[in-house]
């Protein structure tokens, strides 16, 4: 019966915002590493701009820049101290940060303490026919900004990725342009550590 | 610089309610499966109730009701249907939710969106000397909640909690007492699933 009552309540999943900016964490379950980074996030145009930042304790770290230009397949990895950058193919096709509109409500629950929560619903694309769900993205209820989204294959997760300090809009639609340097960018991929 | 400012903004942890109910999701990285519960958590006389919650999507699954005594360091696990008890010992020490006091403060972000989100620090046991920490605490910076714990082990994941819709105070402190079943329990630990 609950989960009936759930389900109509939540007929159908909100509308995330096309355009924001903050941060997320990304925990990559393979190598068993967190990445944060500082996101410009631009559905309209379908790119994505991924500033990572720097942690004290990874001295032979190297930390890149990511812009994501899914209209044109392509994305340009700048190393942020040497402005090296390469220019790589995209192969995987533009996946907003949203709830498909033939997704499955899972659950609605607050974050937080008493007087002091944020109020989020659960969606995923499990279906009944599947034991296992390969994505489930958590939103605020509110203005369906996302809080964080989980990627699974064969029952086990790939990344998952927490999103914090967003704000509408982009400020600056410059951080989408790579630099100058990318003219003349070289089309592999660059290495993340150098010890 | 900045993260001078955050350590000297955080410089102590805050002290988190001793006693609450609510849920969590638990994440078990070794199985690659989320088990959910409704949690009664009493921090003073070091106990835990937790109540599994049932999924459509599982026929074979057997749900527990879940008694840890940490003073007697005993655990009591019972089958929802049947009412089956057994009776464990448990090996490791109460481990409150909470950030001790040694802890390293690591970030403060919102979660949610402008002008509806959640305030929460994130601290961890990292020390300068080791690069990976083994135990990561988000907790709300207005009144302490947990809203997420991670324990890893050598650099990857055992599991992650996520809690949520949190209440201060235990209702029924009748849920910490085992039912008759228990007065003649069997010693082994029950598996979950009949299939």
């Amino acid at each position: 019966f609950a989960a009936l009552v759930g389900l109509s309540a939540a007929a159908a999943p909100c509308v995330a915002p096309l355009q924001w900016e903050g941060r997320w964490v990304q925990y990559d379950h393979g190598t068993g590493r967190n990445h944060r980074a500082a996101v410009s996030y631009d559905g309209r145009n379908q790119r994505i701009r991924v500033l990572q930042q720097h942690k004290k304790h990874t001295p032979c770290q190297k930390f890149f820049e990511y812009i994501y230009l899914y209209q044109r397949m392509v994305m340009f990895q700048i190393d942020q101290k040497t402005k090296d950058c390469s220019k790589v193919a995209l192969r995987e096709s533009w996946d907003p940060f949203d709830i498909p509109d033939n997704s499955t409500f899972e659950e609605q629950y607050s974050i937080g303490g008493p007087g002091d929560s944020v109020e989020v619903q659960e969606w995923s694309d499990r279906k009944p026919a599947r034991r296992h769900e390969t994505w489930v993205g958590i939103y605020t209820l509110k203005d369906c900004y996302p809080v964080q989204e989980t990627y699974s294959s064969n029952s086990s997760v790939t990344t998952s990725t927490r999103f914090y300090d967003l704000q509408l809009g982009i400020r600056d639609p410059s951080v989408f342009t790579p630099p100058s340097t990318c003219g003349s960018a070289r089309p592999e991929r660059m290495a993340g550590s150098e010890c």
